[in-house]
């Protein structure tokens, strides 16, 4: 029997894959009817270990909470920056986050509970925060399809979140993600585009069998 | 501008979301020709944390390493088994993996040097991982799209694995992906099917600004 989707519809998911962005900078565009519901059912639909579903969706609807959010994210950036070793001038002007003008904001957590899930987690329970990483990729394909933009923060303390957002001790904050309608979607990662990073080649990331001994690390540029 | 897919894009991609499982049973027919490379290109588009791109592909081709390996995930999944508190037995039918029947085998691991990328990583240093996991569901998607099934393995001692594939100390290995042809994608999951979990319904998993008093954690069943 032959499960395979028609090649125009294969050819949408290679698009979608192609053609997602990590988003920052939104307009004021309303979203698509529905986009929400259908964005949670698609991350709803992700893969998990030992069938643990878990992801934990915060959608955040109070104009309080998110300034808040905003603020914990700015205090990270600006430590984040102290950090660097150089370019510090340059990060402060990239935008790392697209909090002030999406229309929708997210917060991902990890369920609490969790450590009674050992099928699958024995070795690595971090398994945990790789199911829900591809339940944000599903949303993000969803929403890159249905013309809309999504950004994926990771610059905030996961403590300090967590006691805002009333989490019990043992769930974790993986993300806070913003979406909204957007002018464009840029060819390529803004990153790259910046001069941040370059892709990497086929080369530099597929090899056969055992680890070449001449094996890259991504090169940092700060 | 609208950057909207047309509806029938937008529909195959929710629809790979929903028909995507996790394979452990393959027949013996051919892949399509070029699906390995596509598979690969599909990862490297993947979102990484800072642009970092932490994901390493090693295509085992070496049937002797793949013997190898299924050794490593046979000898986890029985002391899986031994530390379940009850239900050892039903767990010991339950297939886990596709080792012996699958096509191709894919170790991803995440690079080694990942230390000096801060980058929205300074509290979170977990978030390659994150980024890697998108790299493989964009691979899950894109394998059901074209019709081939894909088993996300996680039954194995990782620093076993890195030793028998000479990875440096730093790098990490986090999937063993089992590819290939099936006769069927079922309806469910396998271990609803099976009983081992139910879908939890979209209330316990998605919440309105902070977390309910009453949330409940995705019971175990064993």
């Amino acid at each position: 029997m032959n499960h395979r989707f028609p090649q125009d519809k294969i050819d949408a998911i290679y698009e979608a894959i192609q053609a997602r962005r990590d988003i920052r900078e939104f307009n004021q565009e309303p979203l698509p009817e529905g986009l929400m519901d259908r964005l949670f059912q698609a991350a709803h639909f992700a893969p998990s270990v030992g069938y643990m579903q878990p992801w934990r969706l915060l959608h955040i609807k109070n104009p309080k909470l998110r300034s808040k959010i905003a603020e914990l994210v700015e205090h990270e950036r600006l430590t984040t920056a102290e950090q660097l070793p150089s370019r510090q001038r340059d990060f402060l002007k990239l935008k790392v986050e697209g909090l002030s003008s999406c229309q929708e904001v997210v917060v991902i957590s990890l369920m609490h509970g969790r450590e009674a899930h050992i099928f699958g987690r024995r070795t690595m329970p971090e398994m945990d925060l790789a199911s829900a990483s591809c339940a944000i990729q599903n949303m993000w394909l969803a929403a890159r399809a249905e013309g809309v933009g999504l950004g994926w923060v990771s610059f905030f303390d996961p403590h300090a979140l967590a006691d805002l957002l009333k989490m019990p001790r043992d769930a974790t904050p993986i993300a806070i993600l913003c979406i909204g309608c957007v002018d464009s979607f840029p060819d390529k990662p803004l990153l790259d585009t910046l001069g941040w990073g370059q892709r990497l080649q086929m080369a530099d990331v597929v090899y056969t069998d055992t680890w070449p001994e001449n094996a890259k690390s991504t090169p940092v540029s700060y």
